[in-house]
């Protein structure tokens, strides 16, 4: 039985959706417990489980509050208290799909870091046509140096590994050129460290390529990561309208297009971004992860399975060995 | 009867789809007089025309030649004789789809910067649900003061304005938040500076509005400009192949395209960077058109008409007249 502490209050659709996603995780996994964290007023209404556990607490943090200040000001917030579920051994993984930063902020006060993990990063699956890949970091870390870039590689390829279940993920240091001598003065230094790393290093990763599935791992700094991701979500939406216009304008293609209903939902599935349902934290004590502010139920379902998947594997014993300083042959790793 | 120097040499489909481009321009404006530019066994087959001036020259530069080494090497390089055109006043313009970093570099030795200008910086045309939107700087600088972001907006709040005849575009600064704290090191003192600059700042930007035309200017560093771009067409190229496949396996599905087949080419030409052709290099002494390296004749011809635009509208004049350190009203844009 895996514990998972969830934050009922995390996300622009909470608490409905994300209560309608533990319902459809408790249905789909036998094994799995959860510990729904939020205000009496909304966990009174959850019908009884035999593997549901409430955890009572008046506050909450919303979705555009500034994390330092809520993190200060409120320390019964449910994403504190489901964090610190895990730290007292209640729960083994919390996922959360409210404000990121707080969600980062809270990770890092309550777990902390792991031994020799200079920064916690964010894991993002990406679907590409062909294996999925983990971009890193995808926004917690917007100004980087180059052993950043090296941690993250390495987190991810262990990632990528463990909870992906690929064989030799290939490292991709995202960039605007595929020598190596190209790129900004974060990326050409990057590169040179890389390609002394313990994983797979194919060199530099363009943008165009990420979704081809040239590499498996791909890392970059938060701030890049974050942009890369948002301008994806929006080309998709974007060109989505577009056609949605260009069809509804002609009866022929929209007799079409009904024709066509079954292949496009398959397609649909194929790209949607809530099939992961939610990104990893990498690096901290723990297994936090972090839903799209989005999230529906089917998201939140899949952060869940998610997060059952990331304590199974033992992904966070794996990176402590991996990561602290204590083991020699990693050591160029955290200098 | 303007005339523009066209490298015919430049692009992966060079010379063929060049010479294509340059027929279909002279169909289309009886007023472009074309200066084409390379050697003389590549023009000898293109047919005289009253509005061509063939100027012939042995050496050229290839796609994956480093832009340094290829500078010196070849100084009678087709695009280097191109710009030397337009510095002797023979050229009002020069396109070229060759390696646009030897472009770039080649302009800046050949034209020189305009007064005033830190930074001149590629401008991307993009299509919007919108009004058309322009991303400065496109790849020119990976890294970047926040003076240049600064003078990335004025130049480009000019072109918009000028050339894309739009009214008050709004500027928008890319970051990871809309919020004036949200951002790294470098967007996050360009907003401060941005905030008080000659022109409409509408503050951050993040990359999922982009394509929903919330501004017409869209200022970042060349480096996360440059992903941007890729990323947007490799989100789209991908897309439209896990598309195609869902369609290919399902009778239904293909008949059904079939019969949207109008409406899906309308919707291709809208979002087909081909419409624009290319992107103009903002701040130099001249008007110089960075063509996509993948241009066919479409993109080619309207490179050269965007080109033809630009001189007619005094871009480079009014550039100069705003960035110059002469007028104290303009001073701190440069300061």
């Amino acid at each position: 039985m895996i514990r998972v502490a969830l934050d009922v209050m995390g996300g622009d659709h909470a608490p409905r959706e994300i209560l309608y996603g533990a319902r459809r995780a408790l249905r789909e996994r036998p094994d799995l417990f959860l510990l729904l964290v939020g205000p009496e007023e909304v966990l009174r209404k959850f019908p009884s489980h035999e593997r549901v556990e409430k955890v009572l607490t008046p506050e909450w943090v919303e979705m555009e509050e500034a994390p330092g200040e809520a993190l200060r000001k409120k320390p019964r917030a449910s994403i504190r208290v489901a964090l610190e579920l895990v730290k007292e051994g209640r729960a083994q993984a919390v996922v959360s799909a409210g404000n990121s930063g707080v969600t980062f902020g809270a990770a890092l006060l309550t777990l902390g870091r792991l031994p020799g993990v200079l920064r916690p990063a964010i894991a993002t699956i990406l679907p590409t046509l062909r294996r999925p890949a983990v971009l890193v970091d995808a926004g917690a870390n917007v100004d980087c140096k180059p052993v950043h870039l090296l941690q993250f590689a390495l987190m991810g390829t262990l990632f990528s590994e463990r909870v992906l279940g690929l064989k030799r993920p290939r490292v991709g240091l995202l960039s605007i050129g595929e020598e190596g001598g190209k790129g900004n003065f974060l990326v050409k230094r990057a590169h040179a460290l890389l390609a002394e790393g313990p994983f797979n290093f194919v060199g530099n990763v363009e943008g165009q390529h990420i979704f081809f599935g040239e590499a498996e791992v791909i890392v970059c700094d938060g701030f890049v990561g974050n942009i890369c991701l948002k301008v994806s979500e929006g080309v998709a939406e974007a060109l989505a309208q577009m056609l949605k216009r260009e069809v509804r304008r002609d009866p022929l293609a929209l007799l079409g297009f009904s024709l066509a209903r079954r292949a496009l939902s398959r397609f649909r599935r194929k790209v949607d971004w809530r099939e992961y349902g939610g990104a990893p934290l990498l690096g901290v004590n723990g297994v936090v992860i972090i839903g799209h502010g989005r999230s529906d139920a089917r998201a939140v379902k899949n952060a869940l399975l998610t997060a059952q998947r990331f304590v199974e594997t033992g992904l966070v014993e794996k990176l402590r060995a991996c990561l602290s300083r204590g083991k020699p042959e990693d050591r160029k790793v955290v200098s």
